[in-house]
């Protein structure tokens, strides 16, 4: 190891996110000698996590399996196993890591304990930490005076009168998360389904402040794609505007895309209402940071999978090296 | 480690069992520094593991998980997560541990590399070997020409005018189940449901030709109670007939229970039209080794289980002391 390598192993990143995205953008990262801690927004109430949030009682398990997945070191059968899904009978829909997870939870006591054990037998390198270890919901105000609850409904509610998105009830930070944003070298917001998944950790209360009151770069990771009723027709410029307006302070940096997907992939996307968010004019290019960002692989949907994934990803090691030159 | 145990640790043991009677032979065993191999039938099809084999079309799982359970190093909540069973929503009654051997079955295609991984993770000494690798069902043919097929409807059938048992399709012995008992210092036949679980593994063609042809000498582990319609009336001389007839030739050793069960064991058994094994009369004893055998503490049903469970066990330390005394 030289004494560039050592240098960055000590630099300690934190990932705020949940989801594809953030997956993708863990995967690159955990190619450098970096030392990484995700949080994960406990509001997914979707496919087979919902089911089991709903039939056992337990938090959700959805994105903190995708993040141990992404930081394991173990070998390709145990992350398959981890990312299989049932494909028949009652069990059709459920995916295995969550299964494995959620029972975790139920014979240890503790969704706390269950991912310390996970963490060990996938052999992870970081923390995964979960942004809060209560049972806590999404909720959408609208300016009609609408209410919307649960993140999967949340999913098909036009968000174009948003007054305000909290987390239900406001409770806490888990004060790991907190320890690790005050001791980070940089905060990674990632990109990812905006309002249900990278929103809602700056929705728990004491993140923000915390971010506020580290001493850690923030670097915001501009989604690729905007999403039908939710953030239509954002620019860059917008999607930083409202990451900087729930983080309650500005980002350092913000890296997006300034490359167009392929035609294919860009009618395709069209179809369900979803388009490449626009770069803007005149971002100052000391805090804005464009690349090339998109993978040349297209993902796959996996058979059994009670949920739509996205098939334009980000290329993780591009992403990763444009996050490490800004340590 | 001293002469003694640097001798034993050589000897070869091979345990042919499934269930219940045979995790606890196998607990006790492990104590001890022998070198252990489980082969197990493949015929049950009750409970979570019968679901499974329904809907997914899997190998049945729940004899092998609880071998790897028993044979393992891993720490209590490992074996506590895989003996964990689902109490609520469409998951309830699945035990997880079978849901695990499943999904690795299903994401490796094999449920040889299942077992492997899993005996990796679950850190086993020794190894869990299926008696067969492919689907098979248990066959019970009766005097009267009537025919019952699968193990779990065998259950209810009265099998006083058993005509003849038998796995089909008749395939043949796993390889490794057969190069086991060809190494193999001493075969143990474990006790257990009777004609589910005991005599299944000798009807796999290959079996009892190896046990023949080896040189191991052979103990027969005999049961504490009957059971109602299939080994009614027993005494430990009956089931040594059977097991010698499936067996096609003669134990060298039969370990029995000489210690009546307290009254309120027995009572409660009574009601399920189950007692204790007759020891009858004039039992060689250069042969039949009798002992105080059952066990002080009493199981109790886990929450959720599909399955009745029984609740006198064997004393898993006397046992094994026995059968290392005999090699």
């Amino acid at each position: 190891m030289n004494q560039m390598t050592k240098q960055s192993k000590n630099k300690k990143v934190v990932v705020l996110g949940g989801g594809t995205g953030n997956f993708t953008m863990l995967t690159g990262l955990k190619r450098h000698p970096l030392d990484i801690s995700v949080i994960v927004s406990m509001v997914d109430t979707g496919g087979s996590t919902g089911v089991l949030r709903d039939e056992l009682g337990v938090l959700p398990p959805g994105d903190i399996r995708q993040c141990l997945v992404a930081l394991s070191r173990s070998d390709e059968v145990m992350r398959e196993l981890m990312n299989y899904r049932f494909a028949s009978g009652n069990l059709k829909g459920h995916n295995f890591g969550n299964l494995f997870l959620s029972a975790l939870e139920k014979s240890t006591g503790s969704f706390d304990k269950a991912i310390e054990v996970a963490s060990e037998i996938l052999r992870i390198d970081g923390r995964v930490i979960p942004a809060t270890l209560e049972d806590v919901q999404l909720v959408a105000y609208l300016e009609d005076g609408k209410v919307v609850r649960g993140e999967h409904t949340i999913e098909y509610q036009d968000l174009k009168n948003l007054k305000k998105i909290v987390i239900e009830p406001g409770i806490k930070a888990n004060p790991k998360a907190v320890k690790a944003i005050l001791d980070a070298d940089v905060v990674v917001i990632s990109p990812g389904d905006f309002y249900q998944s990278i929103i809602p950790n700056l929705l728990v209360r004491g993140i923000p402040e915390a971010i506020t009151k580290s001493k850690a770069k923030t670097i915001f990771m501009c989604n690729l794609m905007t999403k039908a009723v939710h953030t239509d027709g954002y620019s860059v410029a917008d999607f930083t505007r409202r990451i900087e307006f729930y983080m309650k302070g500005r980002v350092d940096f913000v890296i997006y895309n300034n490359k167009k997907p392929s035609t294919k992939l860009i009618t395709r996307y069209a179809k369900k209402g979803e388009r490449p968010v626009k770069v803007g004019k005149d971002l100052p290019k000391s805090k804005f940071i464009g690349g090339d960002l998109v993978s040349k692989k297209i993902a796959k949907q996996t058979k059994g999978d009670l949920l739509k994934r996205n098939f334009i990803r980000h290329d993780s090691e591009k992403v990763a090296k444009i996050i490490v030159s800004l340590l």
